[in-house]
């Protein structure tokens, strides 16, 4: 498309993530919402009158329009799939939230019809567009630490999910580890040979579903590297992001942010502002510069910054993290069915 | 008006602030650009067309417009008073930046219309609506200090502004300083009774124009309080704006901002990242507020923040504060000719 | 003792950590130094004139002296045993650094001999004393994260250690990490039940001794709590010490400490001076503690802050985690042959 | 005297400042304490015994002792004249507290004293010796922040000091600012041309006295450099003890410093232990550094680090806070009666 004209765009599902969505699209000038759809009729109409565009509670329904020149797929985690192909086959380039699917064949099959199709199939991992962990991997890479040695990403969500939310969530490696993997193929461009997790329920109720909301992962390297993932579903102080790299010539921290930025000095001690209470704040610039690079892709055919072997293998290491804590032993990644004959091989091929 | 419909705003003057503006419009929901006016017609025609609205190069031209429901005066200063004056003679809210006009009388004229006509005029005094600061003045007023003792501001500009910008900015006390007096003012909700100011020019060229680049005011308050104020045109390290109240239960600080969060600790050191490098970024936010603050003043009549009493006091503390430095002597506020004779009254009344 | 008398203590050894603790007996007005034993005659006899001291190049020198009260052993690792046993069976009571031996058995003997002898052995445990690891684990005793789930020892050396000592140590878990699973049974009075260690060499020469010098320990406690150590025996930027201990209601962490509290602000960011430099400083007041409880056992009857248990099981921990690392699998702390029949159970009794 | 001997001092005065001496006495190998003075006998028996050394009731006492090398002033502050003239003249070189006297001239008196006899003469302004404000003075001067142009010093006490010690401490510029106007001089070298200070008082008791609590100093140089002092008895928060240097290149600040590294996140936010309680945990090393540098003085012949001029400046500075406040003025540093005729002559010559 032309550069000069603004990227119209379909959003399907006006949930908490569509509607985070909107605020990133109002914010950035050349991206303009054209149509939006939701089950939830009133709630479509409501929206598409305030944001002056069309809705339909049909995801099929802006597809057939030609003034719109691309879908973000923001529903539900299980029409992810079914949106993602549609949207594809009828020739409209994808932004898609994780996952794709429920199933390595499942995200296979999308890239492979995006390849085919010669469409741009963009999946959100945002954290990779936060300022502070894009200036970390940059700093890596640079040789800012030097060779870098120990990798940990620390991950604690807030407020609690509903327990709504995680019976239907695929569980915590699926659901929320997927992204810190991801962070450790962001920074690094390698893969673990070996992971091993221990796990624990400490929540009423996630126990109950065979699910953990508390896991420490290891992950080993064959360079030496050792990294470490800690997640928590709930951290009463805000949502705790940070990542260190250490390295033979320094250490690199990204560290929590925080939206006010007063202290109080009393008797009492020195007391700060808790952080950023959850991942809208403090992810909203990275949900904006994600959604810019997916319009820099269309209209200046940037290459595609998370690729379909970047979504396989974090998919490939959070099975392989679920079975280890299953298993209570360390798992080697080339063991994983769909590496064990081609390990790492670049499925696009 | 209807608190459901959007607000049309007119935005005059396209330079840096309008700019600035543009993108606090684009990230409210509720407001709406509907005309954009600047001198320089191609650059007016260009963003009129990108941001889907009219434009004029005059400045009237919005003011006659049924569904334009406010103006946004973001000219060169020296527009100011005559657009402002203009605005709500046709019957326009104003939103402006400071300064209203050159002197007092401006000020009040400006008023004195705004009240006869039963129009809000709302002055861009942003830093009220930064969330450290008004964080700050909140935790003040209820009490978290105890009696408040010291109150120091920082306020150190970033980058260098042009020689030209400084020119014809009527100098460091209108320019600058004005803004940190009305902090005093939102924080205290009182006025000093002596002024006294100390200052001096490191720029090459800021001398030669009878300018200050560095300056220091002590304020006595009739209380016992006392406050300072330190200024400089420019910081190396970025934007440098800090506030500290110190009392007989503590001390509250608000800090500086970093956009990235990362530290780097190396054999120098623990490096962290500069501060924001100017106020656009350092007051997006505030930026933002003060807008939906107009908005809701204009759509839910609620109550103006800056007051004509607190845009006269900034105004007089920065003639003081100017003389203070020339006279090398503190001077006492109701010796300003206009309070002389009725010392603080409300010139509203 | 008479608890108003002064404590004359003799010194064996007068190599790094000996002349540390001479700094701290001489900053405790309670302590005084009356005999000090090293191999090097002339130093050992330049220092008791120093000190104003009695030497000897014997170890058995100071035990025939009435008026010595203790003994600290501060020799080279491979006396410790012999040191510790000969002033006990003089009926001296000892502080001794770790390790006391080079096996369970040899930990068990002088145990054993200060317990039929009624003679306190004090294990020189130091990080226990550190004002900010005592006073988190303090904190999470009272509650303070409310249920601990997740506990993170950082522990990373400064300078780097010589091939010289390496090679003697007994490798980075019999040396380093001893004292970080001691910092785990600390802060949680708890045991864990698996132990699993991934572990690496990136310094030349440390590898071709079998030695590792990165290291993540992973630990499962049957509470469902989970502990990570990760550890490496270089940190280019100081001597990099922490702890994270996060809970159901808030996560409580020691921070490093600096010896300097300067900012610099500059173009290239805020530059905080280098943590602190190595052991000596980072402890000192750790060292200083550490005595002062020693001469509170033997003066006022205190209960020994270090037991036999503690030095137990943190040596069990440590054979379990080269271990881990050799076969690459998580181990259960009750197969370790010590604790295979009687879990836990306390030697003691 | 040999260098390789211990310094042999005699302590005058055994109350707070004393016990503190001895300290720091303490942990310096090279000096020993060899005598103490303190009209209380029965403490000054106790301590002498502890300490094993000799004690009298009476300043004189030590001075006819062949073998005290050095006299330490530390009794209370009206005594000091006395004792300094007394010691000197008995061929004893002296270290001592400030003040030296009530007045310039006494000042003068002890400074001819020690030059007549070739005495050293070391006035323990301590904060000199901080590592921190020493490494931001060593920062200034080797250009870090470029063209000093501001300078803040804040010095809050804690804890509030009884009204006994307030009512003889000859008010709070000759208590307390004097070390702030010690510490410009300390990091600029260079002297003000004008001094303007704004006063008043919160404390019950103080304003009685006719005494401050609360109090801004205004500096101005004449190189275009300003300074401010902001200065209260009491910080309920702990010692609060901060500078900022501000330059064309940057700004260098010295923080507080906290006995204890933790944090504590929760809902309520983040919690830091307060900072130092009082003067001699803030300074402890400041004082140990300042007698090592009294005691290289001595044996090794060092340059005296606190000058007869930086001692005079300081006080003059003191006296012409004082009166500006009472004035409510500022004052030309010139005007000082001790000046007018010779502005800023080294007395000395």
């Amino acid at each position: 498309m032309d550069s000069s004209e603004k990227l119209n765009v379909a959003l399907l599902g006006l949930g908490r993530a569509g509607r985070f969505h909107i605020q990133s699209i109002q914010s950035i000038p050349g991206i303009n919402l054209r149509y939006v759809v939701d089950v939830d009729e009133p709630l479509a109409r409501r929206l598409a009158k305030e944001l002056e565009c069309d809705y339909s509670t049909d995801a099929d329904g802006p597809l057939g329009q030609a003034d719109v020149d691309a879908v973000i797929v923001a529903s539900p985690t299980h029409e992810h799939y079914a949106q993602i192909q549609a949207a594809l086959e009828a020739g409209k380039p994808v932004f898609t939230e994780k996952p794709l699917g429920s199933s390595l064949e499942e995200i296979d099959t999308c890239f492979g019809l995006a390849k085919r199709s010669g469409l741009p199939l963009f999946v959100g991992f945002n954290r990779r567009f936060d300022p502070s962990f894009s200036s970390l991997a940059r700093g890596v890479k640079e040789g800012e630490v030097g060779v870098l040695q120990m990798l940990r990403v620390t991950s604690r969500d807030s407020p609690m999910p509903t327990m709504d939310y995680i019976s239907t969530s695929h569980g915590i490696f699926h659901d929320c580890i997927v992204h810190d993997f991801d962070m450790l193929r962001f920074i690094t461009g390698v893969d673990p040979v070996e992971v091993y997790s221990v796990g624990s329920s400490f929540v009423e109720g996630i126990g109950a579903l065979g699910d953990l909301d508390n896991v420490l992962v290891a992950l080993r390297y064959d360079n030496g590297m050792i990294a470490s993932i800690d997640v928590n579903r709930f951290a009463s102080y805000g949502y705790d992001q940070r990542i260190e790299a250490f390295g033979s010539k320094g250490m690199l921290q990204a560290e929590n942010r925080s939206p006010v930025s007063t202290v109080l000095s009393s008797g009492d001690g020195l007391l700060r502002p808790t952080i950023e209470h959850s991942f809208p704040t403090r992810y909203r610039e990275a949900y904006r510069q994600e959604l810019v690079a997916f319009s820099d892709c269309l209209r200046e055919g940037a290459p595609m910054p998370v690729t379909h072997e970047d979504v396989r293998i974090s998919f490939i290491l959070s099975e392989l993290g679920e079975q280890s804590h299953r298993e209570a032993k360390p798992l080697r990644v080339t063991d994983h069915p769909a590496l064990k004959h081609s390990p790492m091989e670049d499925p696009e091929k």
